[in-house]
């Protein structure tokens, strides 16, 4: 496989340094290889949502897209750092449960721990691990340097799981949890389009207290400033006011209550 | 005419996936195609600032730079998605009104209607056109595929205004409106350089209730903490505290009126 | 030497067309050079910590790495733009103090003032020479263009200083100041590894009125919500609350003092 994009995903922000110094250390390595960011601004520590994103992300890269995903409370702790390839794609991240909701849907080929210290930073530091380990390895793997060299092999049942995104189908609702809120305000919830009822389009609706009428295709199907329901472009149901926002409405713990007639 | 940038301008943000997606989704299409991010932070559904922005930076960018803009609070409704051709530039954008004071300046070759369905994404989502309609035909025409095969002809006089710019002239002042104010807080009016009288350095000047000397050239023409007015990177009057926030001190629904004797 | 990335550090933040046009300016003059965001948010105005930040990051680049530094309360004023050539580097900036840390540990092969007029944009404006002269002398300069052509000579001894890093060792202590803190409420402290006895990890610690049990290795040797103190990864000593903001528990102006026994 020819590797000749590497996607950065983190918890890091925009507003330090450390992203920069992670593309100085690829670009250093590899100066060919392209670097697009998907975001670095998962919620601090929220490797649950880093693992949400990913898996319905990776999909729009090319084959030979490594990702690097650092969300990585515990760096500089014994936890392994771990390289998962599969038939397109390699992807480097803390062994913290931010691969889980990957292992559900694709077909792994080869998973190694990330232990090879020569391709490690000179220095490692204890605290950014994102420069140190997992931006010289994904430059190296870019270069076309072999995942046996970067690392020995690591079984696939030592790979950290996070909790399960929570959905519960009823006869009469579903109910599922809050990933997380965007810019705009719109709720991404847990509920897929695939744990909605057929012809869910025809239903009327309730989403916990609010009475709606159903489910939307787009924004502009309500007026300015009203509540709506909606499969978002992840695919999930998604909730938010038109040119408002929803996420003043509920708190990010709720649970999420869909009921139909 | 060669296409090798790609510039987006979006009220997206930068903390979600979704410029992230339409990087891949662009890489993935075109992988030798270099990709700029003008900014994603325009005002969310402020078409109007997006359109001031665009009209006054395109011409920074090389010749045969494809812009992607897409400020959009109708996606998924029936607004066209549309693609205008002027001589050294391809804007793709929906048509709201976005691209209004560009066709006051430039010469229109040909405009488009982005229908053919070939250069869609192969599901297109209801809420992000961005990624599944403008990165896509984006991609594409940078690749060298002709803006014939990508939509139908679309006519002029089809394509959404937005409002103008306030500026009225008078005697002995110019009125004009906030568009937007910046990062440091300084407010950038509608009020172009041309529209001030000539040798307008020399006038004594008032800005609402605000006496000042005269119209600076720049910010450490006043002491730290003082207001000015100057004229602007884009050739239009702004207002700034020097190290401090102009935009506190005026309301942005305000009509900004400058006064000389 | 080829010039072949072009790295940007400025205080304009990226919700702003400003980095945008800059990067618009640099590939219309060489389409060929690779364009990495160091960051763009220094707090504004902030020289000393744009200085301490390049400092820290530059070996992180690849020899050949051309830096515009751009943090510029004088714009337009007769301050000069300077370009710093090093062994391994050129470095622009206003000269203003941005770059006096590094002269304190690099061998200067050359200075000279940016003005040539040829090498400015067309219009100079008078409060954006990120663009209209930085990016314009980088983007040159990255194309080969010879130092001598951009400017004429400038003696070291007129290179404005910023004030030193405050670090003042005793006894049993040390006394040093917050330079700013990161995204995560992370405190970056002046105070350097070499600055601490030898040994500092066995010893028992106060910073200010907090007893701290020693100085960590990471954030995971303490439990969730604790303070930490540690060495980060520009080599400074940091304090932290793991998960939690430690910026909330200091002023900015407060002196940071390590006391051990």
């Amino acid at each position: 496989m020819n590797y000749s994009t590497i996607v950065l995903m983190t918890d890091f922000g925009l507003a330090d340094v450390y992203v920069g110094q992670m593309k100085g250390v690829i670009d250093k390595i590899n100066p060919n290889v392209k670097v697009i960011d998907l975001t670095h601004d998962v919620q601090p520590f929220n490797v649950r949502q880093a693992g949400f994103i990913l898996k319905n992300s990776y999909k729009y890269f090319c084959q030979g897209t490594i990702f690097i995903c650092v969300v990585d409370p515990e760096v500089g702790s014994g936890r392994e750092s771990i390289c998962i390839e599969t038939e397109d794609y390699l992807f480097l991240a803390p062994n913290n449960g931010l691969l889980t909701y990957l292992l559900d849907e694709l077909r792994i080929n080869q998973i190694i721990k990330i232990d090879n210290l020569k391709y490690n930073a000179n220095e490692v530091s204890n605290t950014f691990h994102g420069r140190d380990v997992f931006a010289v390895a994904g430059g190296y793997l870019s270069k076309g340097i072999k995942l046996e060299e970067i690392g020995s092999s690591f079984d696939i049942s030592l790979v950290k799981k996070s909790e399960s995104l929570m959905v519960r189908k009823f006869a009469n609702k579903v109910v599922g949890e809050i990933v997380y809120s965007d810019r705009f305000g719109n709720i991404v919830t847990s509920i897929h389009r695939k744990d909605l009822p057929k012809e869910y389009e025809k239903l009327e609706i309730r989403i916990n207290e609010f009475e709606l009428q159903k489910i939307c295709k787009t924004f502009s199907d309500v007026k300015v400033g009203e509540l709506l329901a909606y499969i978002g472009s992840m695919e999930y149901l998604e909730i938010a006011v038109r040119e408002g926002r929803a996420s003043d409405l509920f708190r990010v713990e709720t649970s999420i209550k869909l009921i139909w007639e």
